[in-house]
C-alpha cells in the first residue's frame, strides 16, 4: 500500500479534468484499486468529500477498473472541477463526508414534520453548496410535493433561495417584470412587453433563461438579434439608460438553487404548485421586481391544464408575492395553440420584429397577447388607469415608440442584427380538407427541436394555420425550417408519423 | 453531419466498455459533439434509450468534450454493458425513450393516491428492467415513506418483487429461515442456527448477503471457511443432502429489486417501516421459507432504536407474512452492544467455530443468542414443544451434532478451511479504570472497516470487554486486527480520536 493511503491526512489524488458534463451533479471517478479508495473503503456510488485548499465539495463517487484513470488520479466532472477551483494535477484530498445535517430535517418532512425557518435555510444552503446528491434533491422535492408547503414554509424557502444568490438593487421604487408559466411554443411576448413598458418610462430589467426542454427560450430568441450574456454592471447601465434590458439570467446566480431544483423536477416530471411558486417568485425577488404580471396559459397540452389549477396557482402567487412586498397580477390565457407563427429562436425573433414594425404579415395573436400583458403591467404599476393600459400599450406599438426603444436597448446590449433564415424548408400539407380543431403543443415543440432548435437558431416550425381556420386538402399547415438536410428529414419523419395538427369536418 | 445522424434508424454508436462501476445505475457517456447527440438534441443528464438487438435499456446520459470517448462511440457503465449484453464495438441504437408509464402512478402516490395491484406490479417491473433513474427510485421510496403503505399495498409490492426474480421451490411443507434486521456488529448467529436446526432435521436453505455498509455480512464470514457462491442447482443438492446451506444470495436474483431499493435507501438514509417489511419478506418468500424467525436488536446505536418501533415492526411483519402463508415470529433482542467478540469476516468466523467446538474461550452471548433463535425456530416449526426449543438447540451444540452438521454442509459447499489470522494487531487500552457503560456500535463498525474489513478478511476488531465489566486503566478494551500497517494505523487513528467504548465510574 502506498504511503498516501496510510495517514488519513495523506488521502490525496491528482485532479484530472474529464470534460464530463453531468449538468450540476458533482461526480468524481477514481480507480477501484487505488490505495486511497481501498484504505477508505469507498464503494461505487458512495458520497465522498473532496478538499482543495479552502474549497470543499461532496460528490458522488464512481469507480473504474480500466486505465481510463490513473491509480493516483481523481477524475472530475466539469461541475466538480469548477466548484473545487482546481488546476490539472492539483492534489485533492478525498475522505468520508460528515453527514449533511439538514437532510435529517428533510427526512422528517417526508414523515410529516414541517421545516422551520432555520431548517429551510440550512437545507437551501446545503443544496446551493452542492451537498445534496440527486436522490437527496428528489427526496426534498418529493416531500414538498407530498405535503404542499404552507405560506410560511414557502416564504422561508423563497427567502433562503434569494439569500444564497445574487440580488439586484435598483434606485427606483417601481421595478416591473413579467413571467410566463410556459408550456406554450412561441408566445415570445417578453421583448415586446419590455419595449412597450420601457417606452412608457417603467424600468423592466428582464433576465430570461435559455431553452432547457423547449425549442427556444427568450434568451435564445433575443440572441439572434443582439447580445444577451451581459454581466451585472452592463445590465445595470443598459437599464439606467433605456429602462429595460433583455439579458440571459443564467450566469447571474439569481436564485441559483432554483436551476438545480428545476433540473431534478424535470427528471421526476413533477410540477408541484408550491415549487412553481417558489421558482417564479425567488427569481423575481432576486431580480428586484416590485410589480409582476404572470401569463398562465391553460390548455390540455400546456403546463397548466385546467382553469381550476390556474386559479389556485394564481391565488398562491399573489398571496406569497405580497409577503415580499410584490404586487402580483396573474392573467389566465388561452393555451390551446402556439402564440405567434414562429417556433424556434430566429422564427420567433422574426415574429417579434414584424410586430414592432407593424408589418402586414405580423402575427396578430402575439401582438394582442403582448398588449394584454404590457397593459396589465402599466395598470399594476399605476402608470395607467384601469382599462387604459391596453390602449396605451397598443399605442406604443402603433406609434413606433416601442420599436425605437427595442432598438436602443439592443444597440446598448451590443448591436442590432438580422435573425438568420433557414437554408432547408419543407411544407407539411393537410391530409384532408376541413377545419383546424387542435394543436398538440408538445409534439409541435418536438418537431422544432428535431429540426435543430435551439442549437440551430434558424431551425424550427412556422405555422400557416390557426384553430378554426378552414384548410383545403394538401394546403400547407406549417413549414419545417432546418439548417441541415439531415435534421429536416428527421423532423419531417417525426411530423409525418405523429398527429401534430388535427383537421376535422365542419362543427 | 454524418449519415447515421440523418435517419432515425441510423442512430447507432459503437459500444465501448469503460469498466465504470456505477453500482446498478445505468450510465452512458457520449461526446457532446457527436452528430447523433446533436441531431437528437440530447443534453447532459437526459434519459436515453439504448437498443442492442432485442435488448434495450433506459440510461442516464453524460456527455464529454474531451477525447475520452470517440465521436462515433458510446461509453457504457458496467451495469449498462451487462444489461445490454454487448461486445466491444457493437453498434448500439440510441434514441429518446418512451415515457415510463408507471412513473405517473408513482407521481400520483406522492399526491396521496394509493397504487393498485396493476400499478404496483408495473412499477416493480419497470424498476427491475432498469427503467427508473435514481431520482425516480428516490421519488418512489419517498412516496412510500411519506404515506406508509397499507397491508394490501405492501402485499402487492412483495408479490411483485418476488415475481420479477427467481423463486426457490422445495419438496417439503416446512422450510425455515431467519433474518436479523441488523445494525449490530458481530451477531453472526446464522451459521450456528443453520447447523442447529438442520441437526434437528429441519430444512434451512439460507442465502445471505455480503456486507454493503457493515464490516462483514454472513456471506463474507462463511467465505473465510468455505465456498459461498453456489448456483441454484448446487444449493438445492446441498440442502437435500444436509438440510441446510450457507450461500451468498447476491447472484441468485431472489427479489432483485430489493437490492436496487436498498442501495438508494442507503443514499437517502431512510429505513421506512413498510420498506423494511417488503425487503425482508420478499427475500424470504422468494427463498421458499414457510417459517421465519426474526431477530430485531433494539439499542440507541442499532437500526431499531426503541421498543415501541420494534413492536410496531414486529406486528407488521407477522401480519403481512401471514398473507403469504408464512409463520413469522419476531424476537426483540438487546442491541446495546455487539454479540460475540469478533467484528470482521474471519474474527466472526473464529467466534462461530469456538461456539461449535464448545471451546472455553467461546463467546457465551453469541451462543445464547443462537440458541434463542434456533429454539424459537424449532418451536415455530412444531419440532419442539413450547419452552423445549431452547434446550433442544443447546443440546445440539453441546452434543457436537451441530458441529458435525456444520462441517458436512461446508464440505458439500466446497470444503472446510481455517479462517485467516491478521498479521498486524494493536490493543486499544482503557483511558481510565471503571465500568464499561456504553458501546458505539456504528463507530466500532467504522474502526473495523477502516482496518480493512470486509475486503481484508482477517481485519476487524476483537472485543475484550462487555457492558458492565470492570476494567483497569490501561487494560485492553479491544484489539484492532489488520492485514496492512497502513490500515492498522488508519483504524487506530480513528479509534483514538472517536469515543468507541465508554468507561464510567461506579453506578
Amino acid at each position: 500500500m502506498s504511503v498516501p493511503a496510510q495517514a488519513p491526512n495523506g488521502n490525496k489524488l491528482a485532479a484530472r479534468r474529464l470534460g464530463l458534463d453531468t449538468h450540476d451533479e458533482l461526480v468524481v471517478i477514481t480507480r477501484r484499486d487505488s490505495p486511497v479508495c481501498r484504505s477508505e473503503g469507498f464503494s461505487a456510488h458512495a458520497r465522498v468529500r473532496l478538499k482543495n485548499g479552502r474549497r470543499n465539495i461532496i460528490a458522488t463517487l464512481y469507480q473504474v477498473d480500466s486505465a481510463l484513470i490513473g491509480l493516483d488520479e481523481l477524475g472530475l466532472s466539469e461541475s466538480a472541477w469548477k466548484r473545487l477551483g482546481v488546476a490539472e494535477g492539483d492534489l485533492v484530498h478525498i475522505s468520508h463526508p460528515q453527514p449533511v445535517a439538514s437532510l435529517s430535517a428533510v427526512r422528517g418532512r417526508i414523515y410529516g414534520k414541517r421545516l422551520d425557518r432555520a431548517q429551510m435555510h440550512a437545507t437551501i444552503n446545503d443544496i446551493a453548496a452542492g451537498r445534496y446528491a440527486d436522490v437527496h434533491l428528489a427526496m426534498f422535492l418529493s416531500s414538498m410535493a407530498a405535503r404542499d408547503p404552507d405560506d410560511d414554509e414557502l416564504t422561508d424557502m423563497i427567502q433562503a433561495m434569494v439569500d444564497v444568490g445574487e440580488r439586484l438593487e435598483w434606485p427606483r421604487d417601481v421595478i416591473v417584470d413579467k413571467h410566463c408559466v410556459g408550456g406554450l411554443p412561441g408566445n415570445r411576448t417578453t421583448p415586446l412587453v419590455v419595449s412597450i413598458v420601457a417606452a412608457h418610462d417603467l424600468w423592466m430589467p428582464k433576465t430570461s433563461s435559455r431553452a432547457i426542454t423547449s425549442p427556444a427560450g427568450t434568451a435564445d430568441t433575443v440572441e439572434t438579434i443582439t447580445r444577451v450574456d451581459l454581466d451585472i454592471p452592463t445590465l445595470r447601465s443598459v437599464v439606467r439608460a433605456h429602462g429595460g434590458c433583455m439579458a440571459w439570467g443564467g450566469a447571474m446566480r439569481l436564485s441559483p438553487v432554483d436551476d438545480t431544483l428545476i433540473r431534478v423536477e424535470r427528471l421526476m416530471d413533477i410540477d408541484a404548485e408550491g415549487q412553481m411558486v417558489a421558482s417564479v417568485l425567488s427569481k423575481k425577488v432576486a431580480a428586484g421586481a416590485t410589480h409582476l404580471v404572470l401569463d398562465v396559459p391553460v390548455g390540455e397540452t400546456a403546463k397548466v391544464r385546467s382553469q381550476h389549477d390556474a386559479e389556485r396557482l394564481a391565488g398562491r402567487l399573489e398571496t406569497v408575492g405580497a409577503r415580499f412586498g410584490m404586487k402580483v397580477r396573474v392573467l389566465i390565457t388561452d393555451g390551446r395553440q402556439p402564440v405567434g407563427r414562429g417556433i424556434g429562436p430566429a422564427l420567433e425573433a422574426h415574429d417579434v420584429l414584424a410586430v414592432l414594425a407593424n408589418a402586414d404579415e405580423q402575427p396578430k395573436d402575439l401582438r394582442a397577447r403582448s398588449v394584454l400583458l404590457a397593459g396589465a403591467l402599466l395598470e399594476l404599476a399605476g402608470v395607467a388607469e384601469a382599462g387604459e393600459g391596453g390602449p396605451m400599450a397598443e399605442n406604443a406599438l402603433a406609434s413606433g415608440l416601442a420599436r425605437q426603444r427595442f432598438e436602443a436597448i439592443c444597440r446598448a446590449q451590443g448591436g442590432l442584427r438580422e435573425p438568420p433564415v433557414a437554408t432547408e424548408t419543407h411544407d407539411m400539407p393537410s391530409a384532408h380538407g376541413g377545419v383546424v380543431r387542435r394543436f398538440d403543443n408538445r409534439r409541435l415543440a418536438q418537431v422544432a427541436k428535431l429540426a435543430g432548435a435551439p442549437g440551430a437558431p434558424a431551425a424550427g416550425v412556422y405555422l400557416h394555420a390557426r384553430l378554426g381556420d378552414r384548410v383545403e386538402r394538401g394546403q400547407a399547415l406549417y413549414t419545417i425550417h432546418a439548417e441541415s438536410r439531415g435534421e429536416l428529414a428527421y423532423a419531417r419523419e417525426y411530423a409525418e408519423t405523429n398527429g401534430i395538427v388535427t383537421v376535422g369536418g365542419e362543427a
